[in-house]
């Protein structure tokens, strides 16, 4: 069989109306996980990673992969003449200027942002819809997209009801003054409809479309009925036709993050966030409760998980990153209304937790050991909430460097969660807070501060997020993670992960509410390094432990949660 | 006399290709403060205010204004038919757009920013290019322009040669791919041409225009020839034309703060920032040195102001806001070097200090007080460095709530001066860290943390700035302010300003070293809410100034310094 990269060439050089191709990463909802149905890119290079550009032209292609998937991606993709480089928009513009002339590029609009549609747009590349049959027709034994069906989300757990969200967004709609909103992404979906799905393996929903009108009854495009909820439902792959021949015509509300495709449908447009976006992202007082639990169900897995690792390596027994990632996973599962890992876990012994992405696999697993630190980054998906949890374990006893460094990240944790911002502070004002003491150093790390996480939905989730560059106002009921860290190359990592929640305490002034409930390490803290504020928060946090989690341990897990 | 607003709509009675015309309160400088020459929103109406907007129609007229001004400008333009507006784009977008159609809006391009004249583009405000004389015509006593001549800054203190800085700008207009930079800033030009100037009040240059080649000698368009610098000197008033008629064509570099004009006239663009802005910004070891003297000076005035200021409020003698700010102004003066006055100072007593923009007149004036707090914010230019300081008295026995609050600002100015931070960190990232003991006490500030300060040159300067919103990178040899405050209305307000300078101390690593000499009042402060760190940073400034300024003090003003 010819190599599906060549075969496509191959239709290029017979294709006059193309220059080449462009195929990000991506599926026709934008979203961070793909189904294997999606994996257009593994199948045409062998790269598995979970981001990249590809670039084919008749006699040349290029994949572009971040920093974290270079050795792997020229692993993966040798012998095919692709070259492997740095992604980044003025690399991928820079490639296709060379060799894209007046001859347009093919791209797929469907699964690209208009964003990045625009920007190749403005650099004065010529671009050209393609169907994705164009480069997916010879893929064979292309697996079938699961089509999980709708599970009902009740409402004990979503806390207002489908009709009421629809109100809601119907005024924002309707405050817009627009006639309509075409929604592509699947968690805005599930949350205004109070139903979930089992397509992903980390996320609880499935694949639909939606056309929220400003007045009267959404359309729902997708595989299956919901039950229980009053729309009209249509076949998903009649989406972007109803929207062509049903809609084109009106005024939408249009992010520029929205697929390409449908802002070359739509001709009128205002430009903002969705509709959906903000209300998903504030959460009500049942789904804050949902998540209270749900850390409590979380904490008390980890309590008892750490416990094990710590006994398992006194006894001298061998435990593997893989075994400690399926060991907590096994005592989450115990739990009640555990539903699957929100996201691949990242177990990481010594240098492995340095590696911002690390991934374990089979190839990759080491035991864990009483030398070095170990970081364990994981989460849980619950009915009525979400966890993301980071702790950064030591069996033995800690260096000097690794108490210090761990007590840097730690004083930043605390430093983020104890702040008191106006209400409509963005977390670009605040994310220094976290990393304030690690500089004071002369440390830092790479990645923002902290991200958006959903109510029984995405870990990662908009607008708010943690950043030098987050721009969106941090609002009453958003749950954000607060995890600063620190990377030492071929030594350690050390990351401490907390879920916060957004609560407005004094009229106009919020704080956060920390919902992670997991122990630290007190032999790895230098107290004498914290302030009597933080020592404050740490001695609350750890009271708070001891009430929400003992009744559930042992005295052995009780012991290493306040002692370590 | 007819009234020269009620003049001007009679022309465009007769003009039918105007529907009406934007004047903004500027000069073809776009500088902070205008020559008397330029106050054309004064002439027209009356209103003296230091910002504002102008819109004329035959039949209609607003003035658009910011909080500040309102009552002012109501007072000032009554009896004219004139509406007083908020400032802000979408007023002022609002307001025209439901007065002017097809027929454009006369605009005179060479005041108005590029920004600004493409935002009313984009609101879909047709804008049509009108001379000055349009609306200055009739200005029969109009006051002339200074037209100071050049004084040569001597490189001792500008620390760099005028040749050795073209060189650089040059390099960078070639790095850029373009032929020259067409330049309308007197800041710019004279940091490049080691020149200062008596145009203004508060800062030394005079107007003038400048064409950089990316290769050869610079145009320099003004009213005289600079001794010693080696530029091709045309008459000011043919800048402009020769922009036209020889170099139009060129690609140019060009920010979108430029004047509208310029774009209008290069159809080549680059756009970004002045290719001088950084070098300006990024000061010397001889500017740095110049502004460390200045700070002495300045330091040593201060602190026998303050001193004298105690004594005649003992001694039961009345001074008042103006006399202070003169008696001030006559200290600085006897330091060597002083030119002037860095800016209007803001002399406030009790609750004229909660006005954050107090201007004291005559009017307005008051004698200071042993109830209450008195804010003066101040500035000296000398030869070498610009200083900008604001210290918060108490000439009697401060309330429980005057020194939590003073407690609080001082807290946020020294967390924010005890900062390290990555070598380009934002202004935005840091800019929490000065108001975070505020916010614990449910307070805030309106304005910004701190702006850039020139080196003999304005008092506020580009590109960095520390407020919310400022994107820019902080880079060693930047000159700021930490000025964080509280306002009660009909209270007090506190402020505390130094300025600082950035300097990159470990590879990679940057800090603020505080340049600004001048006490706080113990009496303001609660000792027992510092961290030691605060502590710290709070005796090691007291030692400096007692190595600094005390062997110019008098045995009373040292003690004033130290015990307040």
């Amino acid at each position: 069989m010819m190599n599906p990269l060549i075969q496509l060439q191959h239709k290029l050089k017979e294709e006059s109306k193309l220059e080449g191709i462009f195929i990000p990463h991506g599926d026709m909802h934008l979203g961070e996980y793909l189904l294997e149905h999606d994996e257009v890119l593994r199948f045409l290079t062998g790269f598995s990673g979970s981001a990249g550009w590809l670039v084919v032209t008749a006699d040349q292609a290029a994949l572009f992969v971040d920093s974290r998937y270079t050795l792997q991606a020229k692993e993966q993709c040798q012998g095919q003449g692709l070259a492997v480089l740095d992604m980044g928009f003025q690399n991928l513009k820079a490639w296709i200027q060379k060799r894209v002339g007046k001859v347009p590029l093919g791209v797929n609009p469907k699964i690209l942002s208009f964003q990045l549609w625009e920007q190749l747009q403005k650099a004065g590349i010529s671009l050209a819809s393609i169907p994705e049959e164009f480069y997916t027709d010879s893929w064979d034994n292309r697996p079938a997209a699961p089509c999980s069906p709708f599970q009902n989300y009740d409402e004990r757990y979503a806390g207002r009801s489908f009709s009421k969200k629809l109100q809601d967004v119907q005024q924002t709609l309707k405050d817009q003054g627009v006639a309509g909103y075409p929604g592509t992404d699947p968690h805005e979906i599930a949350w205004l409809l109070n139903v979930r799905g089992k397509d992903l393996s980390f996320t609880p929903i499935n694949h639909c479309f939606c056309w929220i009108p400003a007045e009267g009854k959404p359309s729902l495009y997708a595989h299956h009925k919901p039950q229980e909820v009053d729309v009209e439902v249509f076949p998903y792959e009649a989406f972007y036709e109803d929207c062509q021949q049903q809609w084109s015509l009106e005024k939408v509300l249009l992010p520029t993050e929205a697929p390409a495709a449908l802002h070359l449908i739509f001709k009128e447009k205002v430009s903002g966030k969705s509709p959906l976006s903000l209300p998903k992202a504030m959460k009500n007082e049942i789904e804050i409760q949902g998540s209270q639990e749900a850390h409590q169900k979380d904490g008390i897995a980890l309590c008892k998980h750490f416990a094990w690792l710590q006994e398992k390596l006194d006894d001298g027994e061998e435990v593997s990153e893989l075994d400690s990632a399926h060991h907590l996973q096994f005592l989450r599962a115990q739990q009640s209304g555990y539903w699957g890992e929100s996201f691949p876990a990242i177990s990481g012994m010594g240098p492995h937790g340095a590696i911002v992405h690390y991934r374990v696999d089979k190839g990759s697993d080491i035991p864990l050991s009483k030398e070095g630190l170990y970081l364990l980054d994981s989460g849980g998906q619950y009915l009525g909430g979400t966890t993301d949890v980071t702790r950064t374990l030591c069996f033995g006893t800690p260096t000097r460097k690794q108490i210090e460094a761990y007590t840097a990240v730690l004083k930043g944790l605390i430093r983020l969660s104890q702040v008191r911002f106006p209400k409509g502070t963005t977390g670009g004002q605040l994310d220094a807070l976290a990393r304030e003491a690690l500089w004071q150093l002369g440390l830092d790390y790479g990645h923002g501060t902290g991200h958006g996480v959903g109510n029984f939905l995405g870990v990662h989730e908009g607008p708010a997020s943690i950043s030098p560059r987050s721009r969106e106002p941090l609002l009453p009921g958003m749950i954000l993670s607060v995890e600063p860290g620190v990377y030492l190359e071929g030594q350690f990592g050390i990351r401490l992960e907390n879920l916060v929640l957004v609560i407005e305490k004094q009229e106009g002034f919020c704080e956060f509410e920390t919902l992670t409930l997991a122990p630290f390490q007190k032999k790895l803290i230098d107290f004498g390094v914290l302030t009597d504020q933080e020592k404050i928060w740490f001695e609350s946090y750890q009271k708070n432990l001891v009430k929400l989690l003992s009744p559930d341990l042992s005295p052995q897990a009780k012991t290493y949660m306040l002692e370590g």
